[in-house]
């Protein structure tokens, strides 16, 4: 008897983030498997069992997750905010593409959850309110000339950047080398915006400018979000209070 | 005294995609306003004031809710999705910083929910799971060159590109330019979605192909996703079930 499988996003952190939907399906799941900050989140349950693993290990807990489903279990595998960006889900669908052909049989379904960028985003106003790009600058599982390209299109077509996994201690000049990149391409002036740990304990936010923004303030719990030509400030008593990008634009020559 | 206003995303429509905090919120009201079939999906309650307005009028509605606000009413503007991408924030915000002096010191608070796009890449898979870009094709509020310009920054940086409000009566030829545009860089096997009215009564999904998609299939509830270079689908049966992008990534040249 197959299971099914569920991967479910649970939001940036905070538990009125989490949809109903990811609530029930992991409400009603046999067994629960994730990254173990992240199962830590979900409320306990008698008789649920969880199988909880290290953060570098994704396609590893997708294969444990697969198992799991064949042998007959409802699972969730769970994601911090939404899993399809940057999350499980893919690792579950290269698992499910390379693995044992039964796999493709199983129900697999994707619960989306409150991605950092939106929560992030709606901390500071709507700075994602026109055209973005969304970003890795990671050359964990790419090529450092694909980061570059993709920054340098960004950067050209004059795109709100966001930032995901913009530092680690692994990767220590990358971001910097990211923002002189942009910083060709846009004024000193441009807000820039330090997201770190939305909606958790610890949360911190920093509006800034490219002209002005430290790589060192941002580590894997940061988001980062760079505006477009026409993101703007809101001030009141001399400090900016709301990033915004309108609704409307103009092309900008460089 | 001055009351508060939060702009509350319901996400792509099923009730149990509102997250808690959303629901709190609405609850809380005395005022709602929004875009009639909106408001619509907001429980009802005993004493609670709702203002209903057209689409086309975003920046009226914003500006009401805000004159609500500072005659001290706890107001509630909601928004489809997420109200940060392309969506009511924005228009706040642009009505805070062109109006009156004191709607400045209105709290405002932005509730994010699940935007549409989070909500259709879960119903195929993880078409997401890399880097991408949001681009909303339509030339109201921009020049058709602007879009032209970063249409062509997304498909040179061989992103996944997600186009809100593709087509609409008014925009009948803007969506099979984006398309061509697109097709000069990337194979006419690249997977593209159409995600019609994702969550709602009359949800439809269609995977097609760069070469095969047709661009009458698409209105102003429908989101479409174009795959990157590594986009792929997973078969059974002979038919596409599911769409991925994987976290892994290679430097293609055109």
């Amino acid at each position: 008897m197959t299971g099914r499988l569920a991967i479910v996003g649970l939001g940036p952190g905070a538990p009125e983030l989490i949809t109903p939907l990811a609530s029930n399906i992991l409400a009603a799941a046999t067994d629960l498997v994730g990254y173990a900050p992240y199962l830590a989140r979900v409320p306990e349950r008698p008789g649920q069992r969880r199988h909880a693993s290290d953060n570098r290990e994704e396609l590893a807990r997708a294969r444990q997750a697969l198992e799991l489903a064949t042998a007959g279990k409802s699972v969730a595998v769970v994601s911090s905010g939404d899993p399809g960006v940057f999350a499980m889900a893919g690792a579950v669908f290269e698992a499910i593409e390379d693995g044992k052909f039964g796999w493709k049989d199983i129900e697999v379904t994707v619960v989306p959850g409150i991605s950092a960028m939106l929560a992030a985003a709606a901390r500071v106003g709507a700075p994602l309110g026109h055209d973005f790009c969304v970003i890795s600058p990671s050359d964990n599982l790419k090529p450092w000339d694909l980061v570059l390209k993709r920054l340098e299109a960004a950067a050209a077509g004059d795109f709100v950047i966001v930032l995901y996994n913009p530092a680690s201690k692994a990767r220590p000049w990358q971001l910097g080398e990211a923002f002189r990149l942009i910083a060709r391409h846009r004024a000193g002036s441009t807000p820039v915006i330090f997201a770190h740990a939305i909606s958790q304990a610890g949360e911190r936010i920093e509006i800034t400018t490219l002209g002005q923004a430290d790589p060192a303030n941002a580590d894997m719990h940061t988001l980062i979000i760079i505006g477009s030509s026409a993101t703007r400030l809101i001030a009141k008593g001399g400090r900016p209070v709301f990033v915004y990008t309108p609704r409307h634009a103009e092309l900008v020559e460089p």
